[in-house]
């Protein structure tokens, strides 16, 4: 089994009201000195194949037909285990 | 400056709604071999300072106080750099 860990987060620029929101709520509980903060998901993905090219490929379509929304999203994503 | 990033993740045992949502529809999309999605939050904050024991001990009562609910979820944190 592989697992693949996708991060999705806003585009620089992207209004990101999440990020905000608790940007005010970190300075409520008195936390100076705080410039931003970006909220994103983490998408963690378990295959059962090992095939790694087979898992690129496959994560690649997901994020691209699917899961991010290339107008506001970016991705990233790294294989955490190979056993 | 330095950046520090956060993910928030459900606790093992925990129902994940959304995470058995994205994996309905990857198999939707026609993928087999899927065992399980996890989805999560990722949450990148910038701190002015570059203090790494004070940035560690904000991060963790920020988490503890306020970002994180224990009872079903864990999170971990890395600091991204430090610059």
């Amino acid at each position: 089994m592989t697992t693949v860990r996708v991060l999705i987060q806003s585009k620089a620029g992207v209004l990101d009201p999440e990020g905000e929101a608790v940007k005010g709520g970190i300075e409520r509980l008195g936390h100076e000195g705080v410039e931003r903060v970006g909220v994103g998901k983490v998408v963690d993905i378990d295959f059962e194949t090992d095939d790694t090219d087979e898992i690129e490929s496959r994560v690649e379509q997901i994020c691209d037909e699917f899961l991010v929304n290339p107008i506001i999203e970016r991705y990233s994503y790294e294989i955490l285990d190979n056993q």
